[in-house]
């Protein structure tokens, strides 16, 4: 497995790689993998002659700086999971690799070493609910590395996970929007046998925590039940409220029923055709999302 | 010489083109071709193996609805220029093709036949000056065609004419912060015999209006001049406002002096690289931009 830190020099690996006509698949991730990572590596394997697994803690997408500081950096670990799951090449590129070095005369603060991109991203009514109102910026954030990866890599197919259905959303649209040529597949959550939707960030949650941690899944069942033995949208988010205030260890951010394609709140099943129930919730200090969609 | 019409028939032609090795030189356009437009394909095909020119009349950087009314829609006359000049593909979708059509979930009124794009790009400091600052939304189309254009052609190089300053400048920082791997150049402006810059909206001018559109490259030189031999800025611009005044037809909307890559304005010719001076004025219908750079 080949592991690059420059973009010259990924880009002359697969330069060489696509000469010899082989198509690439591609999985952007922030390291401190996983299971559900590695379900991505195996889908992309199914699918194309090299697989190509980016790790990169992307500055921009992070509206909390204790978040950000707080995100595990495992790249060894990453790296030595990677390998045996066939992934072919790593790449870890630097914030400033990836946006450039500051320079005086940009007027950034001297504690920035990267050049913070001036172009700016708005997805609309895509990024004015959830993940999107919680966390301002984020889809900025998101949606120019994105971007900035693909243009890099220039994959075939690009893999995501349902777990960040909101991001999915906004990425499918993006690439609609930019004309990207590249086929985005969303792959299913996996989970721990308890529920418990596999995040990087669980690694985060204290013993007494992670035990209550699936609190939120049981939640979503509770909810999807509800709604298919006809209680209405209103009925469930109090059911799911009520649910929540038995755990007091949890504080919920916002449980939404939403169409799965524009995200937006659904107020009789009717109305929808594919529907996504999104839970993030505060546990301790770490932050947590869920979805299930049907 | 091809044209194409649909993006999967232009992209399978690009595909064994790159099959054989060739490197692909790409200029955008909006047709209603003039000599400045053949010059970028001359560039084009000074570099590359394949030319490809790109005509599409892009509704959603018009701000103004009679102006994309009035836009000159030439393309038989463009095709006849193209051929000669040797370049080698032509794209030319409808809007309906770029932006896929419009469908009654997506909330458009019956009028739009496409399908407008959820993001908008926000290019900042470069674009609350100059034409963006009098054409609202503007850059905010232009970056997302161009994005969509380069991902559809995958060009190696792309030739932009410098008579769109600020355009160019947009299109440099957006391909830094989104990482295109794409050469940009930038090529001189081409003037008539008399100065006049040329436009595609020079042919929406009355017999009497071109007569005295000259005016304005009279005015940039002029501008040049005062500044080469020690007027202020602040000086210049009131020059410039008499020059005008001289010829009641025009109504100047903006001249600045600027830097060329940041277009912010220089207030002592100290603080510039390299200085742009730039104006936009109207003359009867039409609206006419013009600049110099040194």
């Amino acid at each position: 497995m080949h592991i690059f830190h420059s973009i010259a020099d990924l880009r002359s690996y697969l330069r060489l790689q696509r000469q010899q006509g082989k198509t690439v698949g591609f999985v952007p991730t922030m390291g401190a993998l996983h299971e559900g990572h590695l379900s991505l590596i195996e889908a992309s394997k199914a699918q194309n002659d090299l697989s190509v697994c980016s790790i990169f803690v992307n500055p921009i997408q992070f509206n909390n700086p204790d978040d950000l500081a707080r995100y595990p950096r495992t790249l060894e670990a990453d790296c030595a999971m990677l390998a045996p799951a066939g992934c072919d090449a790593v790449f870890a590129p630097s914030a400033e690799e990836m946006y450039g070095k500051a320079n005086a005369s940009n007027g950034l603060e001297p504690s920035n070493a990267y050049n913070k991109p001036i172009l700016k991203f708005d997805f609309g009514p895509l990024e004015h609910v959830m993940e999107g109102q919680f966390r301002p910026g984020h889809f900025n954030g998101v949606g120019i590395v994105v971007s900035k990866l693909f243009n890099i890599v220039q994959p075939d197919r690009t893999y995501f996970g349902q777990k960040d259905l909101q991001q999915v959303a906004v990425v499918r649209r993006m690439m609609i929007d930019l004309g990207f040529q590249i086929e985005l597949h969303s792959c299913p959550t996996l989970r721990e046998s308890d529920g418990l939707a596999m995040s990087s960030r669980n690694r985060n949650l204290m013993a007494e925590e992670r035990a209550i941690a699936p609190h939120i899944f049981k939640g979503l069942t509770l909810a999807k039940t509800l709604l298919l033995s006809g209680h209405t949208p209103a009925e469930v988010k109090r059911e799911i409220a009520a649910h929540f205030e038995q755990q007091p260890s949890f504080r919920l951010e916002y449980f939404e029923i939403v169409d799965a394609h524009s995200l937006q709140t659904i107020e009789a099943m009717a109305d929808a055709g594919q529907t996504a129930l999104c839970i993030a919730a505060h546990l301790g200090k770490v932050r947590l999302i869920d979805n299930v969609v049907f």
